[in-house]
């Protein structure tokens, strides 16, 4: 199993009253995450969508262990949960500069048709994703 | 079981090059409608705040099944889906204009005092939120 | 001169660690103040982007008197500052639940194609929005 | 005069429906160009902050260009327009890969006390700051 690593600076723009980092940013976060690891395994994302392909978020599940805080150096891992040539299942787990570990996560995608929003099959359409996700994906 | 409404006009700033809503901001309008189900209990979350107390998101799951777009007039429906005196799942139902469902989820909350982020008691500390929430809350 | 009033509660999510509206998003509530003022023209925004035309921000200007705070009832007041058959001007004023001003701007627009984005005469093009910013515009 | 570079890579939560970066999130990329002059002066402005100082935009100026787009590689250069021991004015360049200018901008801030909101004198209060911003300033 592959395992990318994005660095990230809090920005103060992602903080809340509460002086934590309001909780729907580590989802901006995971979608960081996901392009340094599909540009770690040879693509880019915005390449991928000026193709006509988008791969819109079906599911989303994210804990909250400890709140990143402004000053923060935030590391990002992403990897390859699951995939079974339609639809893949990334992994996220977002530690802080201590190795502390303030939230995990994972989302399920599938690539579309950006026009039609009709899902293509990944395995069929785009063997040479297909080799590399399966190259990446975690052993079970 | 009670479900509050909360309106929403989709803003362009919420909207990403995929012509869509980006997913991140549907987390935000879960708090707008929470907010609203605290509001038709009886609290203003700002008070409650300014008592020192904050209730972060421990959990919080999502799932996108028809993206709402620029010129959707959304609603948000939110109810207690759980509660047991310390934690709260509030469960969400995201509709469109066509009472089409765009987004489902859930989001389990703990109170805390602002400045410790140590979890406080509702059912001993708070024993009026604790009688609402009991009898709002979804019977199983 | 004509001027809409935009009523806008503040989300927990615009705030920051400063424990005010971050500044940024006073743009978005200004965008939500355009919306209005298009609408209460008679028009709808993304009717007109559904046609093929979109009206970037050219030029913005905003002055920060005093920060919103969460629980704030906000009003963004929009008026048509200037306009010449191609650009427009807004003016806004965002005032809080005690009348006290947060916030005045302006911003310059002109409209353009959403796939060359090369300029349109609006005088030429569309008469009709032509006929009600020269209407509603401030006389100078 | 001393410019500061901040590389930024555009997310894809940055970017609208036009299909280019939203308007306000270019502000939001001044304030990490600030946090960059900042630190390459020898500061930390979460350092600053935890002494109970924040720096708040009192105005605000930006002109677009050129939109950025999602895969562009943004470079955002900073500095001190101008000071007078009290007010600092930062001068903002936002250029792409290929060195065109996207946007160009200005804020102007006051240092003040995080609890009562009332301006400090850096000239006074904070004599090293004042020496480096002395030292960095555009001549004019």
């Amino acid at each position: 199993m592959y395992i990318s690593e994005t660095p990230i600076t809090v920005r103060y723009a992602e903080t809340d009253q509460m002086g934590v980092v309001y909780h729907a940013n580590y989802l901006v976060w995971f979608e960081l995450g996901r392009t340094t690891l599909i540009s770690d395994l040879g693509f880019r994302y915005h390449e991928i969508e000026a193709q006509g392909v988008v791969a819109p978020v079906l599911d989303i599940q994210v804990s909250f262990k400890k709140p990143a805080r402004y000053g923060d150096q935030i590391t990002v891992k992403t990897w390859v949960e699951d995939y079974d040539g339609l639809r893949i299942t990334y992994g996220y787990e977002v530690v802080n500069q201590n190795n502390e570990v303030c939230v995990t996560g994972s989302s399920v995608h599938v690539c579309v048709n950006k026009d039609t929003f009709r899902p293509i099959i990944i395995k069929r359409s785009y063997p040479e994703w297909h080799a590399a996700y399966e190259k990446v994906k975690r052993v079970k």
